[in-house]
């Protein structure tokens, strides 16, 4: 997927730390960093991840000062010995490191509101390059600097997320608005279920040919749902809305019901809605989704309002006691069959007393697959107050995967069920 | 933080994805391809996240050839048009593009596997560059590919995690290991839970502080569990892994019940294993954990010798009907309380019968908190064949990972009993 904002201002960001490179951890930072800066109107570029050496950290930030207006750098201010970042700076912008009243006030504030005491460490953080803007930060320790450099600008934050954040909202965000000549930017995402990436791409080319110059699409896709989202900048906001909303609106119009929601809602969190709007409750009865259909619409704060409870009958015993399905289907379709599947759906409606029921019977893999039932055979039932009605999918080889799609496919199941119900009524 | 293996292969990973500089997704495979690679003895020295434009593609990639003996790709092979990251490399290698009959029939068996038909975007999938190794996708339709110029390896991925672990598992791993000269290192890793990150770094670090030179200890946590990994880099094997397993006995001393594997086998796989080989049957009945235990237990292929299934009993109607719950106790001592957490664990032993069973109860988050009953509030009970025992667990206000915490409490609750008995039998 790619998008290209003309108007938009380069920018870089860089995380700074083995614990990175080994994978002890996962940079988060930067994704959240990045989201920040897209929405002011920064095309992100490049996003690097670098040891704390002396020779990566000036290797990688000239190569980026290089390309880019602005350069975000987190990581390596930590009052420890790993903190080279700001003498590597201060050495790079040939801007000496002076003590400077007003950090070690804010250090010393800090550490005694928590009933703690300074120690060397703690007063070496107040050595500050004397050519850099301060960025005060009252959420740690290690301030946050402002390099400015024939007209690029870099920014040097702590690692620590919540410390990072903090001085992003506070200080950085409000004067990279007041510093660079920013366009307007606009995104809308649509959710899409139920077509592959390929099968989606295909029906939708058409359209993704026709759309205005500067409006931009991305897929974004996930096992069983792909996250289309459509981008445009532009001088005045209304005309950018109204464009993007006209082309969303051709786009409902050509894949109706495979769009679940334009405001990246998931699916448990609709079908959650409106169940709770109507007053009416919910129970699942699952055999090859093994509790993630219930642990998913469970994912949702206040789903007991309308989710009383389920049962997982991964066994045909509890199948038959339980749900009440009849020995004779088991045996004379399979437990995965449209009888049984229907069956659990009713049974499970009928024993937890809900006006709604959910229930899926396959075969998730990797073994118990046959010629006609392969691996990722899959039945969906729905229960109404009116009807039970259920439908056949044939998913892949992977468990994981199959678990997800299977409880994606049923809960978008539901949706269209509650969805037809709000029409005929 | 810095470590520094001298020994070790320089390798860089490359993430290629607008989704990624905007922000919309966390690049998560870096980090899960850095640790495979630094257990084979590469050392990551950079990870780059780039834009899918022709021109950013070719830069980075020969800006990391030139710094690197491996470079690792992913993304940017989907079937969709903006995926250009084939054509980069071909045009980049010198090495054109030729219809290849071998990813033809993968891509073909791979779509009517799952009912769909070749479309003109899967065929297109079928080309591959002639100089290129083909590494075979059984994940999904798009190959990986293995370059090779002047003593170096690039490595291009699809950026779908899941196919993206499968190709590095089943083609790249081996590969590598037969391509480049790795020095002997050597990791152990103890899966540790019951203590968070900090209090665990206070408990070992005097061990920490005494173990040998050159070897490394990294923190890998997850809700629920800190993973530990001790790390050498030597030139005999024997050496080395004497040394690591002699300060991994050291450590087991130190926290002996909150070690549950050194293979970093996943909870729920060692307490599959205890039921298997003791043809013994298991049975859950959640509340708090709404699904997410059964999940948990059934996400291990082969889970139906042992989970005869479960009841997620979310209101207290399902809980007294279901389960047998006395009204009397609910409200009494509350749905959060002892006695009704070993009535649903003794209830739902007796209805599915089975010969263990589990179950929780809790206030998930982040509404139905009370003074004495905060969110976070937990109670897990284990059924055995002779007895129930049950613990109450206080987590914190992220529903999430509440909902993580109790199951993974609950499964070691569970292995604790069944060690216990193999040393009382």
């Amino acid at each position: 997927m790619h998008i290209n904002f003309f108007s938009m201002i380069p920018a870089q960001i860089i995380t700074i730390g083995d614990e990175i490179l080994i994978g002890q951890i996962t940079d988060t930072n930067s994704a959240w960093i990045a989201v920040e800066l897209t929405k002011m109107g920064f095309s992100v570029q490049k996003m690097t991840s670098i040891s704390d050496t002396e020779e990566a950290i000036v290797e990688s930030v000239n190569y980026a000062l290089g390309q880019s207006k602005l350069v975000i750098l987190t990581g390596g201010l930590g009052p420890t010995k790993d903190d080279i970042t700001k003498t590597t700076l201060s050495k790079l912008f040939g801007t000496p490191l002076k003590f400077n009243p007003q950090v070690f006030e804010d250090v010393e504030a800090f550490i005694q509101q928590r009933g703690g005491a300074m120690n060397s460490l703690n007063r070496d953080q107040a050595l500050f390059p004397v050519g850099a803007t301060l960025l005060r930060n009252k959420q740690g320790t290690a301030p946050g600097m402002w390099f400015e450099k024939n007209g690029t600008v870099l920014v040097s934050l702590p690692g620590v997320p919540f410390e990072m954040k903090g001085l992003m909202q506070q200080e950085v965000i409000p004067k990279l608005k007041t510093t660079f000549a920013l366009p307007y930017i606009h995104y809308q995402t649509v959710m899409v279920t139920g077509l592959g990436e390929s099968q989606l791409a295909l029906i939708i080319e058409d359209w993704q040919n026709q759309l205005p110059q500067g409006m931009k699409l991305a897929y974004l896709p996930s096992p069983g749902i792909v996250k289309l989202r459509l981008g445009y900048v532009a001088e005045q906001q209304e005309v950018t809305e109204l464009l993007v909303d006209e082309q969303i609106e051709k786009l409902k119009q050509l894949i109706p019901n495979n769009i679940f929601s334009d405001t990246e809602e998931l699916l448990e969190v609709i079908i959650g809605n409106l169940l709770k709007t109507r007053f009416k409750t919910i129970s699942c009865a699952e055999s090859c989704t093994g509790g993630t259909l219930a642990a998913t619409i469970t994912s949702v704060a206040g789903a007991s309002t309308y989710f009383k409870g389920g049962i997982i009958a991964y066994s045909n015993e509890v199948k038959e006691k339980l749900l009440g399905v009849s020995t004779d289907s088991i045996h004379a379709y399979g437990a995965v069959s449209q009888q049984v599947v229907e069956q659990m759906a009713a049974g499970v409606k009928l024993v937890l007393k809900t006006d709604y029921a959910i229930a899926t019977t396959g075969i998730a893999g990797p073994d118990g697959g046959t010629s006609e039932k392969p691996v990722g055979s899959v039945w969906i039932g729905v229960a109404t107050p009116k009807m039970v009605v259920s439908k056949q999918f044939k998913f892949g080889n992977e468990r994981k995967i199959n678990i997800t799609r299977t409880t994606i496919a049923a809960l978008n199941m539901l949706r269209q069920v509650l969805n037809d119900e709000t029409i005929t009524n």
